[in-house]
């Protein structure tokens, strides 16, 4: 079974379990991602940007930020399966044809700008 | 191959191939999904909440949903590279921790408040 | 003195104190925008959409709410000072263009979609 | 009139002109700052860290930054509005508070850690 697959019949059952469902509508379980992204930036907000991966790859940060990620993919995860949406195949679609509208040459070293 | 080790090897590539690594610390990957999840919630905002899973599972919302999706886990999926975690693992242990916190008898129906 | 302009100045008075200017670069200031914004959608995730309104205005989750709204606005108004951003002008232009954008008669009842 | 008092009366004269009182909703609104943080955050997220003040504060930059930084504290105040809360009040008491929480002695050049 595939990571994405396991997760999402672990997350299943976990809210199948507590009688859950009945939170999870879709604006309910993206508020829940915000709230979790949210915890996410609280770790990272006053760190040095130049610093930020160092000590960000060292305990006893990088385990909360591993839980804090996994938070946002949970219910990230959770709100696929109630919209039926196939995460991975989405996404692989969605690189894919970033890679065809973000020509390797024409933006190599470039970011793309929303300015 | 597991699904999120694929996923993680795409965007590995794709980013080396554009060589937009000098782009991606974990505060700036960070302010691309908070980007991601904003773009999302502007497709649910002013949907009534009663209808927003029955208007979100049909065409051309599920579409775009799933490409919103799609760009959450992806810069999520890269944030976890950048930093060394894995997500699958990290998410299997969140799960399993808050299913001993949350014990399926007390909680039963009743949503974790946080006010 | 204005509402906004008395809360720049709390705010700048409040970080000098502390000697925290240097970590109120914009990215950082975003990304704790983001966590205040993130505290306040944990109060409301798991509240019925339609009793929110009337769970909201009375205590304790109204003192919660004001306190993490007031969060957001004050690191909002403290990120327009470090950029030299008047919030009040650009407010009152960026509504009036709305109400250019969006014509009363055309939009009425109907909210403007995203997908 | 105070400014934001002056932003509350413009945003509930602007949502009646279009019948839009019954998209605003807690959680919409809600919903809706998210949307407007995101394309804030999208705006700064491949800006090298140390010049992101110095880019955002010259045009077109400066502009789209105030616009966006509009939309959140126009929907902010929005959200104020419904759930009948003094954002201006609210915001005194909260930095007032975390004056005697964090000490300007003790905390002098140190940022809070959530980790």
């Amino acid at each position: 079974m595939s990571d994405l697959e396991d997760l999402r019949l672990r997350m299943r059952a976990f809210t199948a379990e507590r009688d859950w469902e009945q939170f999870h509508d879709p604006k309910s379980l993206l508020l829940a991602i915000v709230g979790e992204v949210g915890e996410l930036s609280e770790l990272f907000q006053w760190l040095p940007s130049a610093e930020a991966q160092r000590l960000a790859t060292v305990d006893p940060l990088k385990s909360r930020v591993a839980e804090e990620m996994s938070d946002v993919l949970l219910y990230l995860v959770r709100l696929a399966d109630v919209l039926g949406i196939d995460l991975h195949a989405a996404a692989v679609a969605k690189i894919e044809a970033a890679g065809e509208r973000f020509s390797a040459v024409e933006v190599k070293g470039i970011a793309p700008t929303k300015a």
